[in-house]
């Protein structure tokens, strides 16, 4: 293959690692240049969208609006596309998604969510051959780490400081503990299961910032733990969808995983409940996602994601909750003043 | 895709479910002729395999000879082959990825480790593009039904009735009791995952029908479960590979791990520990599996599968061990009477 790469940060500077001898250009801001030995570097995106001589554009940039731009024309000048900018596939995955088939070209994304948790391409061939009715998981790791760090004793900002320091949470941390990166995510995945667009903002979002070591002490000593998750759940042509921290049980599966790392749990019709874990960030599990679709556009797959439903968003309230005010927990079903309500989940099946 | 389907017995007939549409031809033995309505039904494999009608079989009979003959005939006329059959993949893998590979065609075998749990495919995807070298997991739901039972307080004999009445064990029960059906599963995993044919019959095998009441309730009282696993672990070219009853922490994710579900756990190079969790057994989330496969087929999607490489297995005693006997337990490297001794796991990174 014949690569261009957008973005020489974390992510970008390992995929040119693993794929140095396929990549034939690689774009990032002027200051970066030095960083690359080969005469292949531009500081001007577009010559690597227009370029004749390259079949495939690897973007590693995030954000919006420039990668925005770069992956329409990118696939409108019929190359293919992967991309771990869940920011971008969350907010543009239908048009991206008709570019790519108009153009006859692969558009992958699977590093997008989950990092190395081969979550994406899973849940497209699941799709394809069974119903998912529900989706609920871990898929932020620097929450996960700070939720895991003041299980074990700490405070939150002491959480936070140290998820810092060891490089799981971004100097403006403020997308993870507010919940913008699941919605992102949880936007994708029930997108492709569903067969039909959510739009991030629709998403309710709770921020974890509330959780506090003493309610985590209590939490865990009734035999429970606090989960920042993103949970989906559909019925006939209604779904529920949130970003929320939920209580669990501490046998269950999803309250031993700690750290960075994440847990999608499904639900299909055929195939029972299905769970996929592994390491939600980090540069290599990351790249290594990015070289995975790589082989699959090498195979010719091409993505067939169906995106022709028309759901509506309904988070109806009926669920089990504890109640934490003063120090004291209690369980509830209702909200009866302005203490901390944390849902018993997941969900049940409708 | 024009399909014939080799046996109608509880997989066969779910498959026939989901593919009616594109069956053509059913072989089972001549007394089931009158479970399938249409005119499709013979009890001659032969008019199956030979049949220029016919571009993928379906091999759903378990057991090897036939089998064996079955699909080796297939591959040699051009057909596709997909089946659930873990014996005669891991007795003749080597020989079906050449026969498949010489006449260009492709052999999915998804449904031969897992049940539901999309195990295979995923590790070749990775093996392609990272380092394997650690895989270990439940992958027999049968003993994991019956370990969770003993947990719950059954004792063994119970536990195996209610694996029996719930359909969860065979009739005869011995192949899962006594290992071989995790080794034929490990041997896939491993032959796939270290690019090296492994026989199952070389596996150090431990029957779990040791495993009792008393036993269970001490190593849980300790914070420990016993978790009958199929593990290998490779260094240079040497494997450890065994089956064996192992001791986890009940931290551990695979010890939450429980009644007929799998989990298979791998660790990569780039990627880190990835995990896969799901319905090890029953007849939906196999039929499942291998509608999948067919799909991979439609796609035009060869299995791409190496086995160059020639280790040599090595399975040395360096691990701590829990030492069982008249009631008491403790901990110990080395064995030195005929107690009960229970490796704690997994392997430690060589």
């Amino acid at each position: 293959m014949k690569i261009g790469l957008l973005g020489y940060g974390t992510i970008g500077s390992s995929v040119y690692e693993l794929l140095k001898n396929e990549i034939v250009m690689v774009f990032d801001i002027e200051e970066k240049r030095h960083l690359i030995k080969d005469a292949i570097f531009t500081s001007s995106a577009y010559d690597i969208v227009s370029s004749p001589l390259i079949d495939t554009v690897i973007e590693c940039l995030g954000g919006d609006s420039l990668p925005y731009e770069l992956i329409k024309t990118s696939l409108l000048n019929g190359k293919n596309v992967i991309t771990s900018n869940k920011e971008v596939v969350s907010n543009h995955l239908p048009e991206f998604i008709n570019l790519s088939k108009e153009n006859n070209v692969s558009f992958f994304f699977e590093a997008s969510v989950g990092g190395g948790v081969p979550i994406i391409n899973n849940l497209i061939d699941l799709v394809n051959v069974d119903g998912v009715n529900h989706i609920y998981g871990i898929i932020n790791g620097t929450t996960n780490y700070i939720l895991t760090k003041i299980s074990e004793g700490l405070s939150f900002d002491e959480a936070l400081d140290l998820a810092m320091k060891n490089g799981f949470a971004e100097r403006d941390p403020s997308a993870d503990l507010e919940g913008l990166d699941l919605r992102r995510k949880i936007s994708i995945l029930s997108s492709i299961a569903y067969k039909s667009y959510i739009k991030d903002e629709d998403i309710k979002t709770t921020p974890m910032t509330f959780i506090n070591k003493d309610l985590m002490a209590k939490v865990k000593s009734l035999g429970y733990s606090i989960k920042y998750i993103a949970e989906s759940i559909k019925s006939g042509n209604e779904i529920k969808i949130v970003v929320e921290p939920v209580l669990f049980k501490s046998i269950d599966l999803i309250s031993n995983v700690n750290d960075e790392f994440n847990m999608i749990i499904i639900n299909t019709l055929n195939n029972g409940l299905l769970s996929f874990y592994g390491k939600g960030a980090g540069k290599y599990p990351t790249a290594s996602s990015i070289v995975q679709d790589l082989e699959r556009i090498k195979k010719g797959i091409k993505q067939n994601i169906i995106l022709n439903d028309n759901l509506i968003i309904k988070n109806d309230t009926k669920s089990l909750y504890l109640r934490y005010k003063d120090g004291e927990i209690n369980f509830t079903s209702k909200f009866s003043d302005d203490a901390i309500y944390l849902r018993v989940g997941p969900y049940e099946e409708i």
